[in-house]
């Protein structure tokens, strides 16, 4: 091959090397035509692992990145079997979501709230007796109606914000840093909390179904997260191909039986229902205001997905914004209907929640109305489907939003690398682990995580509503009062359910949200210094030394033999002045050294450090800091003769001196560190 | 600093550095007056760090090598406080042993299992009913005649081996290569049996004592090795000084008990003794030889500790020889009258072993002799101290033993390594971990490790016999006849106690020695091999490319930037040729990359790698192999710029490419990587 080379590549350019006319020149110069003049680009001889795409510009081949063999190749294939082949960077616009895949994908949790949100609702009020429980319609009413007004101002803020307006990004934008981090953070919570929750309630759901699944919760929770981890993995697009049906078949059953459950109660002659036990209802406080307002708290859980769709606006079929606006409001549409008319049969029938929380309301209402058959099981397996795809939209909107927080430098950089499918892989696993905990902690109970919930969620959507309204304040584009209105309406309402939910809430565990995104904010603004501190000096950077000197080269010398002598040539070759070093630990070894030294020396002088107490390192660093004090403007090389076994227990048998060599002289100025590895024989195969 | 140096040092030799002429120079060359001719030293400017002791010999002071502060200083001042100040080599002979400590230190092994053996032969033959026991003072009988047999004999081996004749060493030069590694094996395993033993035993002396700390034995075993390892670490002439007065004390209170005890049996009308519950001992079975032989095995555990003296001769005070021969024998007498003594009181009073194994055989004796005072619990706690102190017997022949085959190259080297107390640390620990692990694994229960006990010790003590015959035989020096009587006779009967011992104990789990053993030789003989093949390699050792040829330089970039710029005229300065090479994962960042490259560039050549899938290290390392088919014979230098930061959570915000990096290219032959760190400010403290 590489004479293969030569022969392409006859001209070489002089050096100071013997052999240099029978070597290809690696480097060959041209002016590149145009673009950046006077800059060079390097064109090498071809090399099967390499097309050249560009002058300078090379394109590594497949089996050029792709492990060939050993330990590595299996893990990849065992990568590429679970999360398939990987996605090139230029296909990224065909993973986009369409419409369809996108509300499965978006809408899947707020859709999903249909599940528990009315129920919620109920829980509360019947603490005021079974009688409350005709408060249910109204508040749901009032609750569809605060999701209209939120949905509709981000509309505005979907068209304001075509590439991804999230409530960070707005607040950020119009109400500055710490706002924007507010909200950031709040949101990040209401995620981990919205994943958490949807994987409880649908493992609860399921238990519904099949009681005697209940021992086997937190193992079911732990599989529900490990699958939708993997299917993130895979992508947005593929997951939206999968998690599509279940949502459909969700709407579709759930609209069927709300339909059916209307006609039988207004044409059909009714549902007769037997209240289960009405008497373990007692009414164990009045119906106060603040009984009615931790009730709607609790209603408002519907609402938390909202805010994905205008975060993920980018993830859209072009045209983003017009798609993410559509989509957002199908969903809505969607959303108020359904909740509505549960809400209505169910208090037309006068369902009660169960007290041991075996039987959903909703299944309950199933049951009541299309009876036990098949189409009962369907709509169960549908909503525990969906209650996990609620958990996906997490899983679309954590990674996201970390994305775009990574790109402002808020939390570190890798949460903004796409995985080989173009996923955010960093921020998927985070959120897995994060969800696990938060099950685990809680023990999979949906109802203490639900507490968590709403609060961070609504205090996003005020900072982006107030942000919005500032926005068309400044901007005051054609119609920016209306907008205002929309807006401003937006942030009142939902500035009032925080503080409801704050208020109400605030003892059963929102204020563990109120302690914690401040704390996240803190962590936020460190890790903003510390990219800016690093880019700052990285462009104000001087060298400690004049790097443009050749080095001090400074040789430690184990013993004398030909592994040695090759460091010293090497080091000779590379370095202004060469001192070998041994550190005498042991008085004979050094002797047979300085014996030997004439043969292997290669007349560099060696100095021997003698080591009263038989230790390696520190004699050395303090050497080398001595030569720094100096020669304090001239580099410093430390040569390191490295073994490089050929089975890792031979490792074993040697102390790693030049990785702790390596480890101790980091932290020194000027000075760096080059391994001259040798391979023992069988090392061969493996090496290049 | 530096300009003083500079000041004292105005000489400078020329270079190609403008600034060269205010450098002191590092390197000045001047021949060595006579010892190895040509050879040339270097003598630094003097520095406050290092003073030099001859030409090219510098001696760091103590606060070159102490840590100056931060954690470094805290572990330092741990460590000072547990095992004391370093000592330096040179001062080793001042930490031998004096004849009175070497008995406390390297015969209390033997003498502690006083405690013991005689009870070992009693459990066995009672199998046989009461009437048994009548056997037991003739067994013991033979045991001590065994012992005087072996410790003559060894006297021999001390006598033709000055410099430390264990099994090991006599058995390997005189026998070969396996019967050395299996006697070292066998050693070794027996070695960790005492300890774990002695441990185990000494804890039950403290129960026996004190019944209420009979749950808590496993936490006593484990801090007492604890206190041994730290005991250890401090140096064997240290812990021998602190384990002197608990071995006097043993000796002296035991030889009064006894004294007493015979007084009083035949002068002073007796003892009257009632067997506790002699029906809970009926004859199992008859008394067959199995079981007399079985009991005589039990009994030989009283002679493993003989073979410790004559594996540390040198830790002796010279003359070592002499002074080990003189211990040797005055242990073999002490131990064989204690023996003696407590068999013949035992049977004379008639005392059974306590069924519930609360009580040992040796406390009910002195409890009879001495009644229940202060003498009693005097006799007590020296027990239970010298049982500890038969630990510390391993703890001094075990690191030594590894140290004696590290020099062979059977075991890793780093057993011959002296820590900065002068003691073997790695084999100290070594023997803490294992014997720990036994303990637990049989959960402190003396008896079932007993059966696991001699039989390795005993198959030590034949081979170095058999070895010492031989070598006799070789040597027929003056009295060779006379000395080949002695080991042959030793040889032959510790054969047989072996056979007898491997027969009757085979089904105990002297199996297991029998097994454990050869795998360790088999362990040994690769770890030889492996150090045969890196040595030999180190002599043959080939570069696979030009060494003295200037490298060919390739610096990674990750950005276009004055760190960047830096690491290029490094490069220039030390390579041949140099090639800048960016992997695109990130199109605009590549973009930004060639904009600004005519300015920091260096007019060094920019090779663009194409990433599709987002890979980093597969492409660089792909590159870097392309180019070294290419110049095969040309080194290949990869300079990787690495950020330092200040704290180490700042790591978690970069992903570590230097380090994968440098790990990929590790297997790479003939390409070697140099680190160029770049401090974050607030690093300059902590630098040099």
């Amino acid at each position: 091959m590489s004479s293969e080379a030569n022969g392409r590549h006859p001209t070489g350019n002089p050096g100071e090397s013997p052999r240099r006319e029978v070597q290809p020149d690696l480097v060959r110069r041209e002016e590149v035509r145009g673009r950046h003049p006077g800059d060079r680009v390097v064109r090498i001889p071809r090399h099967p692992l390499f097309r050249q795409v560009a002058p300078g510009t090379l394109l590594p081949r497949r089996r050029a990145v792709e492990p060939q063999g050993g330990w590595g190749r299996l893990t990849w294939r065992a990568k590429r079997f679970l999360i398939g082949e990987p996605i090139s960077t230029d296909r990224e616009v065909f993973e986009r979501l369409t419409k369809l895949k996108a509300l499965a994908v978006l809408s899947s949790d707020a859709l999903s709230s249909v599940a528990y949100s009315v129920e919620a609702t109920m829980r509360i009020l019947i603490a005021a007796g079974v009688g409350a429980l005709t408060l249910t319609l109204p508040l749901t009413l009032v609750i569809v109606l605060l999701l209209v007004i939120v949905a509709t101002s981000y509309q505005q803020t979907i068209r304001a914000y075509p590439s991804g307006g999230g409530s960070y990004i707005v607040a950020h934008e119009n109400l500055g840093v710490m706002p924007g981090l507010a909200a950031g953070g709040a949101l990040l919570v209401g995620y981990v909390l919205t994943a958490a929750v949807s994987i409880a309630a649908g493992v609860d759901a399921l238990i519904s179904a099949f009681p005697e699944l209940e021992s086997a919760d937190l193992a079911l929770a732990a599989g529900a997260i490990f699958l939708m981890t993997l299917m993130n993995m895979r992508g947005v697009r593929e997951s939206g191909t999968i998690f599509a049906a279940p949502t459909y078949v969700f709407l579709v059953s759930i609209f069927g039986m709300l339909g059916l459950g209307l006609w039988r109660v207004h044409a059909g002659g009714g549902i007769d229902y037997v209240p289960v036990d009405a008497p373990r209802f007692p009414a164990q406080e009045p119906l106060a205001w603040f009984l009615i307002l931790s009730a709607f708290s609790k209603g408002c859980s519907a609402m938390t997905g909202t805010e994905a769709i205008s975060n993920a606006v980018p993830a859209f079929r072009p045209p983003e914004s017009r798609n993410a606006r559509i989509t957002l409001m199908v969903m809505a549409g969607l959303l108020g209907t359904m909740v509505i008319g549960i809400a209505y049969l169910t208090s037309q029938i006068g369902i009660l929640p169960d007290p041991d929380e075996h039987v959903t309301v909703l299944s309950e209402l199933t049951r009541l109305v299309v009876g036990d058959g098949w189409y009962f099981y369907l709509v169960q397996f549908a909503t525990a489907l969906i209650l996990f795809l609620a958990a996906n939209t997490s899983y679309t909107g954590f990674p996201w939003l970390l994305n775009v927080m990574a790109r402002d430098r808020y939390v570190p950089h890798w949460f903004g690398l796409r995985g080989d499918r173009l996923a955010f892989s960093f921020g998927i696993v985070t959120l897995s682990l994060f969800s696990i905990a938060l099950i685990v902690a809680f023990s999979g109970r949906t109802e203490s995580l639900l507490s968590l919930y709403a609060i961070g969620v609504f205090a996003a959507f005020t900072l982006s509503q107030s942000g919005m309204t500032v926005h068309w304040l400044r901007g005051r584009e054609k119609g920016w009062r209306r907008s205002i209105a929309v807006n401003g309406l937006g942030a009142v309402s939902t500035g009032l359910a925080t503080v409801v939910i704050g208020i109400t809430k605030f003892g059963e565990g929102a204020w563990l949200v109120i302690m914690v995104v401040p704390a996240l904010m803190g962590i936020f603004i460190l890790v903003h210094r510390h990219y800016a501190a690093v880019s700052r000096q990285m462009e104000e950077y001087v060298s400690p030394v004049s790097s443009a000197e050749r080095p001090l080269a400074l040789v430690t010398v184990a013993a004398a033999n030909p592994v040695t002598r090759e460091a010293l040539r090497f080091a000779k070759a590379i370095g202004a002045e060469v001192i070998a070093v041994h550190v005498a630990t042991d008085a004979p070894d050094a002797g047979r050294i300085k014996q030997r030294w004439a043969e292997v020396g290669e007349e560099v002088p060696l100095v021997t450090i003698e080591s009263p107490y038989r230790l390696l390192i520190p004699p050395l660093v303090a050497y080398v800091s001595a030569l720094r004090e100096m020669a304090p403007d001239r580099p410093l090389l430390v040569v390191l003769p490295e073994l490089v076994p050929r089975h890792w227990w031979e490792q074993l048998l040697h102390n790693q001196t030049a990785l702790r060599l390596k480890a101790a002289l980091l932290f020194q100025k000027g000075v760096m560190v080059v391994n001259m590895p040798y391979h023992l024989v069988g090392q061969a195969k493996k090496g290049a």
